[in-house]
């Protein structure tokens, strides 16, 4: 039957669409992920192609293998119209007859159909329609494994050697004792080993004003995880989420896979927060209120106290403060209180943190500090959803947060400042006429290209000169005009590596 | 405003309400999880109860204490009618008394109330209606902190020596190099470490002639997240989808979660297996072949050839091979193939695997076995559930699989085998009237009691003796009537304990 399918495409399709229609007719039309759109535009399509140009190989063979991936993944569903040949051989920076030569492939492979009038299409692919999601394309670029020169779109750290050190030798944290007490149990934690909860409470406790109890945190797989569980503890399919317009890729990927609908407010525009609230009556939204990412900047305090008020006011509401980034200062000002810190008194206020960015990314170490209800919710979700992360790990953490959390800060603080210091000088240096707000905090700069220049022509180009950028299209919640003018620029690069990486963006023609 | 709620139930509650009426207006019927049941019956509310009564305090108190967190975790959802107080204490076998001052205190807490004529029900708290979900009872119990004497329901094992060395001193199974290695990665690895990627493959090329690349193969946090991300990615909620019944409770967990209708199945009966298909045509079929759980039996050779080719006439459907008990067996014939194995040219035939009941739970290791384009589709869905598991464990693991497998299966054998012979040979001394197949492997046994005795009652009465089982319908997926009668016994204690506890078993009453 899969043979059927293969040799009768058409038959196929006309099985699987029937069948699609009538599953759809079933769904309400708002709360459910739009059916595939028909056409995908050039710059969309680039955006998801992400690094297809940096392997070896011929450029059309690069093209055709990267648009077949994506169609395996569903990202490009089956039916959608490809690009006219024309439009996305200028968006990528290729001739023309380089994406002729791709859709050939596609068609030559049985991905890929051409019909008079109709363009190139997509047909169909082992896929459902929890398949046909609308991807970003974002997360995609982990995946791939296609290296380039210089890469400014991973704000990902180097591991602080602190933490190396444990986990390479676990015994120089924990006692015989301790170690042993870890493997006589089942191994299951769904709220988190219980050292790991109360070391998480003590940190923020102490080190961020923030009075919390162990029974008020549950550990996760990073922030990711954090973000994916609220989003599936309190938001239904078609629901709107409030997000900052930039904001964390992540979490626009896990709202467009959950069914909702992210409505973005510029940065700390509280006006326009307090309108979408009023409009939308959200059930989450979810902030960066501390080094923004990506933006870098902080929200004043009496901005977060009027964020307080407006917790208060829609007590319906949760509230999320990422505070993934908040212990990445780049100047000495006194640090602002957490939201959660502001008053004891709103529930709906929780915390979301993580060591990936201070102390390693293969930790994937992450918490929610909530209400005791709330976690108990969200522990019932990560048990049906992954029985609890890795035990053994958990108490090496724990003791590191415990006995190392401000000398590895030092550390991670000491590796980050210069090579903030790198960029902005080349950026100075190399490319004045772009504008962007000097980072208060965080591993990245948000920066606004000259002109109405469009930033996912740029990324192709940089690509093609071995130069990895985010375009901003895929950190906004709405494909908003102005993020589409604007570069993500990550500096986790060795501070020579950023100088040559801006320096040869410099040397990139401005798309028009 | 989070005040007002409180103080004025009936306020809040009519807006909710009004609200939660809104959103379910515009919501089908079919797909979405139904609309909050107006009542529960006194025997799901047992099941959901579980531990309640093994803590030290007044029973009235405890039941309250448990009651009042079911409603914070909106497992007994706002509006919910609590059982009539006398037929809530006959299951629990416990006073009517005991049941009417549990009820008073969340009276007195502002978490029910009582009104003339419609008995007790849950008023509103914090919660969405995401969050009101067919929670499964089951895993309540991991998540549950109060231990009994003797805990026959969790089939969790003994950390195996080999491996709580090597997690001890990770020097002693990998090189300085090849930790280094680790660590000076950005620790990201949605599809999992490509050395682990490369020992499961191994280990299933040669240990279960299943010729497998490791591009085949996605890392996941144990086999209960290989099963979330397969729902997430191939199920649309609303849609069926057919397991055995009895099954592995955590796969209803997550389906339920995701909104998916479980259809039942009897174990090994493949007529009903081909008419649930044809009337249902599911997007995902799960299977438990080998060893399956609860039941312990195997798929024979003739049935499993069934499958594959009820596989090949449903190219749509994904059939999902659940190997996480494979490794156990309990005699020594030779192992059965995997679904897989079985012909090399089904690619909707895929395997879920863990290492939780062979090594250690606590390492969190599952994974999946799937052609390369739902490997793809699988990696963007954990990219945004979590960005990829913890990343040291898995070099340690990887050296494991590759090193060490056969001697840890080894060691597992003769750890389990003793415990199989106590409880089969204690079920034939004690309780000689019981009805169960001798299991083929596994650790688990799925026993009917004699007559028609109720085991959701029996599992009360026995918990009220410090013993826990799970009765029969938490692993049901359609709360099958004759699943009612059963309990699964899993034999993960030590011999003598298991002993102990059917004894203890035998002085019970039966319930009618």
């Amino acid at each position: 039957m899969i043979g059927t399918v293969l040799t009768e495409p058409i038959h196929g399709e006309v099985a699987r669409t029937a069948w699609a229609d009538g599953m759809l007719a079933r769904l309400p039309a708002a709360p459910f992920p739009e059916t595939p759109p028909a056409r995908i535009t050039a710059a969309a399509l680039a955006d998801l192609l992400g690094y297809w140009s940096a392997s070896d190989g011929p450029l059309y063979r690069l093209l055709a293998t990267r648009l077949g991936r994506l169609a395996d993944t569903a990202e490009l569903p089956t039916g959608l119209r490809l690009p006219p040949e024309r439009e996305l051989a200028t968006v990528l920076s290729v001739s023309r007859n380089t994406v002729a030569m791709a859709y050939q492939v596609l068609r030559d492979e049985g991905m890929a159909d051409s019909r008079q009038g109709s363009g190139t299409r997509i047909v169909p692919h082992q896929c459902t329609p929890a398949g046909v999601h609308r991807a970003n394309g974002f997360f995609t670029r982990i995946l791939g494994t296609s290296p380039v020169e210089a890469d400014l779109t991973l704000a990902t750290v180097e591991c602080a050697p602190q933490v190396a050190a444990a986990l390479e030798d676990p015994s120089s944290v924990l006692s015989a004792a301790a170690r042993r007490a870890i493997t006589a149990t089942p191994g299951y934690f769904p709220y988190g080993l219980p050292d790991l909860r109360a070391a998480i409470a003590g940190m923020l406790t102490t080190r961020h004003d923030l009075p919390t109890r162990p029974e008020e945190v549950i550990v996760t797989t990073g922030a990711q995880q954090a973000l994916d569980l609220l989003i599936r503890c309190e938001v239904v399919a078609g629901q709107p989420v409030v997000t900052e317009d930039p904001t964390f890729p992540g979490v626009l990927d896990a709202l467009h896979r959950s069914g909702a609908r992210p409505v973005g407010v510029p940065v700390g525009d509280m006006t326009r927060l307090e309108r979408a609230l009023a409009a939308h009556r959200p059930p989450l939204v979810y902030l960066v209120p501390t080094h923004q990412n990506p933006v870098g900047v902080s929200l004043p305090l009496t901005a977060r106290r009027g964020v307080l008020a407006l917790a208060k006011a829609y007590p319906d509401t949760v509230f999320i403060d990422d505070m993934t980034v908040a212990d990445l200062p780049l100047t000495d000002d006194p640090a602002l209180p957490l939201l959660a810190a502001l008053d004891s008194c709103t529930p709906n206020v929780v915390t979301v943190g993580s060591l990936s960015k201070t102390y390693w990314g293969g930790l994937r170490t992450g918490w929610i500090r909530a209400p005791q209800g709330i976690i108990a919710r969200l522990a019932s979700a990560k048990a049906a959803a992954d029985l609890g992360s890795t035990a053994y790990q958990q108490a090496i953490v724990a003791a590191l947060i415990a006995g190392r959390n401000d000398e590895i800060l030092k550390w991670r603080a000491d590796w980050l400042r210069p090579r903030c210091a790198a960029i902005t000088a080349a950026l100075r240096q190399y490319l004045p006429a772009w504008q962007w707000a000097c980072p208060e905090g965080g591993l990245s700069i948000w920066a606004r290209l000259p002109g109405n220049a469009d930033a996912g022509a740029f990324t192709q180009a940089a690509l093609r000169k071995c130069v990895a950028v985010v375009p901003g299209r895929l950190l906004s919640a709405t494909g908003d005009a102005d993020a589409r003018r604007h570069v993500r620029l990550a500096f986790v690069l060795p501070p020579d590596q950023l100088t040559a990486a801006i320096k040869t963006l410099s040397a990139i023609d401005l798309p028009p």
